[in-house]
């Protein structure tokens, strides 16, 4: 038997790590890698931090180069080859060598399609013109940074405020640079929830970043002299640019799929089973292309994110050289930086628990990253998602300075194992001042769910805040109380407030009514939980807490 | 009916908890919290932090007063009184109000005894000189602070080098004194297995730090003036000191159980169910003081730290309070940082597996804390040990300068749903170039450790590495293999190394004797594993690889 041709289209997450794993797993394996680019195996996550001269090498960002892909793995790397053709009876490729033009037609016993994602480019008048650029590879950075050299570019306008796009705006920030950002939604990174990217929408805007939600390009113009752009908002506006980058998302790319009569699943990706298989047996796919099913509602869903890439270019590796591999799924695990604040995501958000008509809960936290005896504790606020019947962990978000990925990464080993806000709860995390807490993050937002699914306290949420905030203080509106200490409250926001501190709850008990539903507030939660609890147990029914008090109210978008 | 009459005797972690908890589940019980010190839910793990002047302020280190526990919680906590006798079969405990010297008789329903643990004295000679402290409440760091400032302290011998001694050493050299630390054992932080803490040695003598192991003190004699100490080694040496702090261990403080005759463990401390009951129905323990079970071995153990007694104050009161709560055991996840080194650990040592004779198998990584590419990596060393049959994890330990903690608080929560290093290959966790890796360390770990467990690699430890370094370069012993690089390798450490840098394997694999075992090698392990699967494919039966690499290899203590 002569030795498995394996032909794998595209070089750098996926199709990487499906190569270099199929090595190590069949040594005599004929592993070609096509890549249209001249670099494969780069870090792509990393371009925005070149641009800001935070990685100032261009080498740095060259993980691995077709020469060790040759020499330590024995595979043939052919860089600027662009396969345009697939050829599944004949189990054919058409390749053409970019640098000389010359096509040729080669056979493959397995083929992996490795493609990535592409950025989307709306069908908006004038996003051709120079010095509008999307970034994906080397090449788009080189064009950036000669960009900014030659047109001395002081304005950027990005369009779209998704990672990529706040990668961008931080990194030009760093340029000294005058940033715009136009977002068609009304909140920035649309796979988190509005009120927990709040933060992240003050940040940019803190550091002189002009974020305009709800605010899509109409057209790009470009100016008289040829250098200066004009980008045009559906608002009318028209604002001058040096520089243009596009950030609007990304799309799988499947012109080859489809070119080959691949299924493609209902999101748009090319459809692969659990062992990374393309309705074609002897196709495999990989990487941001491909349509995975999300871990948690179990539905089809894209997930351009280079873990998983990685992970599935594995799968692929160990099903082709024979082993029982499974993907078991995406969690859409993400974390974004900028300006020294983290967000931080794993599971389902609730848009999307809502889309799916998934049953859940949620609760707030906010808590500081260590013990806020010892200095430089941050206080992160964690939104936590879970089924209201059996407590299991369906989501969490975060945001904060320090500690918040951390915390996310836990979440995200809890859900992976099936964990219930119980099993958060019992965590068992490490804790010395200056690392943790003996209750940690984690804990405290188990705690404040099992609270909610052991009925032991209500809870209301910011957005439901609008019932007692423009209605007048009738009896059929709650009564709002407010129990945290004197030197702590400022003006009441809603009219009518009733303030007991809660160290005086119990001697100031009488003067609640108790035929009127009583919504309690603090700061952060915690101080109006203890409340209810003194409040329920005194016969009072209708006793609800505002979860994560006024600092998540303060959140809401 | 009455309300129920609940006694705690104790006012730290657990008792404070216990006692918060259950007036939240309960309003209507009578909580007395007795205390003989002067204060209640003091922040223990911070004195250390607070004699190096990190913690500025006293203040800081009183979480929460009597004032609060009273006002917020309704507790009746009576500080500087000291519950001296229970009389289990009259419900009555014996009360000295430790100002005035009375005593008092009171009944209680329930009991919950939280009374901590306490340093061990070993019996020295000279050991309760002035200038010999220990370090357990905030008077005992007004002491040290005192001694400090009159004996114009430049000198300290520490005595113990687990996490108290340890954080001493560096508060102490923040403060400018030059340390002196004895420790029995040939290790530092005996919780972690040997390897694993030569960081920490080394970090410590880096910082000037004279380390002594296996140098237990015989003798503290007081010079002729009074002020100055001499503390006696039993190597002959005499080490002067201004001030001695001993900190070889705790014990629990289990005065009170015995003479109210509780059963205690094997371990010496309380004996409790997962309820936290004692062997009297009506009494309670938590905290340092109760013996739990190790949830990774099942055998009963110590666990002297502040989450594990936090969770079980709140067991104790949902159970007080009539809930079905339970405590399922402790990890023994700690974690220790001096001169800017992380030390962590969750789930069982190498040492607990070997004396509980429970099957394990282990692996060595080195992985940056976040993308090597991006500016500030971290390299750091984690060491798994997990079933060599199904793959659950057991424990893992972790030293480096960043990122520590979190992966072993995610390597925690995997242990805690009994995850598999299976698991750990496909944990899905936040990556951004400033956070972590697309193959995270946490995957990296379980990549090594399930590629074990698969057959596709042998592996050799450090600790076998003497069989190829002290013998003649004969047929009989392993040929030892060095695949870095040629510019990486110095001077081969074992004589009769052979090299070739894994990029020139194929070309000279005919030069290797296939009649003899190869031990492969290079910095980490991670080449070397490549080297190994191209052996193993082409033939070479006998291959094994060297976990960790040459780092794992310098570890050795």
């Amino acid at each position: 038997m002569s030795a498995k041709r394996v032909f794998i289209v595209g070089g750098v997450a996926g199709g990487a790590s499906c190569a270099a794993r199929l090595r190590r797993m069949d040594e005599s394996a004929e592993i070609v890698m096509f890549e249209r680019g001249p670099d494969v195996s780069f870090a792509n996550c990393g371009l925005p931090y070149y641009l800001g001269g935070v990685i100032e090498q261009r080498d740095d960002l060259l993980v691995a180069s077709p020469e060790r892909f040759r020499t330590v793995f024995n595979v043939d790397v052919r860089v600027r080859h662009e396969v345009r053709a697939i050829d599944p009876g004949a189990k054919t490729i058409n390749v053409a060598d970019l640098a000389t033009g010359s096509t040729s037609t080669e056979s493959y016993d397995v083929l992996v399609l490795a493609p990535g994602a592409e950025p989307v480019r709306p069908p908006l008048p004038g996003i051709d013109s120079p010095g509008v650029f999307t970034l994906r590879s080397l090449e788009d950075t080189d064009a950036i940074l000669a960009a900014i050299t030659q047109r001395e570019a002081r304005r950027a306008v990005i369009i779209g405020a998704g990672y990529i796009g706040l990668e961008m705006a931080e990194n030009l920030v760093r340029r000294q640079m005058s940033v715009t950002v136009l977002e068609l939604l009304p909140q920035v990174m649309a796979p988190m929830d509005p009120e927990m990217v709040t933060p992240a929408q003050e940040e940019l805007r803190h550091h002189g970043v002009d974020l305009r939600l709800q605010t899509p390009a109409s057209a790009i113009e470009m100016g008289p002299g040829g250098d200066v752009l004009t980008v045009q908002t559906t608002a009318g506006e028209h604002l001058p640019a040096d520089l243009v980058i596009l950030a609007v998302g990304v799309k799988p790319e499947v012109h080859l799929a489809e070119q080959a009569g691949l299924a493609l699943g209902t999101t748009g990706g090319i459809k692969v089973d659990d062992q990374m298989r393309t309705s074609d047996p002897h196709i495999f796919a990989v990487g941001d292309a491909v349509e995975v099913r999300d871990f948690v509602t179990g539905q089809p869903t894209l997930i351009p994110l280079a873990g998983p890439a990685n992970r599935q270019g594995r799968v692929a590796a160990d099903v082709i050289a024979g082993r029982d591999a499974r993907f078991r799924g995406t969690q859409g695990t993400a974390v974004c930086g900028m300006f020294g604040l983290t967000l931080a995501m794993t599971g389902a958000s609730e848009k999307v628990l809502r889309r799916n008509d998934i049953a859940y809960q949620k609760s707030y936290t906010h808590s500081p990253d260590h013990a806020s005896y010892y200095p430089g504790a941050e206080q992160m606020a964690i939104k936590l998602l879970f089924d209201p019947g059996d407590g299991r962990v369906l989501g969490a978000q975060a945001v904060g300075r320090a500690g918040v990925e951390k915390r996310i990464d836990v979440i995200a080993m809890a859900i992976q194992k099936g964990a219930t806000v119980f099993d958060l709860e019992e965590a068992e995390l490490c804790y010395a001042p200056q690392y943790g807490n003996a209750k940690d993050p984690v804990n405290m937002a188990g705690f404040v769910a099992g609270n909610i699914l052991r009925g032991d306290i209500d809870v209301v949420h910011w957005d439901q805040w609008q019932q007692v905030q423009h209605h007048p203080a009738d009896e059929q509106t709650p009564l709002v109380l407010d129990v945290r200490p004197p030197e702590n409250v400022a003006a009441a926001a809603v009219p009518g407030t009733m303030k007991i501190p809660l160290g005086k709850l119990r001697e100031h008990i009488a003067e609640l009514p108790r035929d009127r539903e009583i919504w309690v507030h603090c700061g952060i939660g915690q101080a109006s939980y203890y409340a209810n609890r003194v409040l329920r147990q005194c016969g009072f029914q209708r006793v609800k807490n505002l979860s994560g008090g006024i600092t998540s109210f303060k959140m809401q978008p």
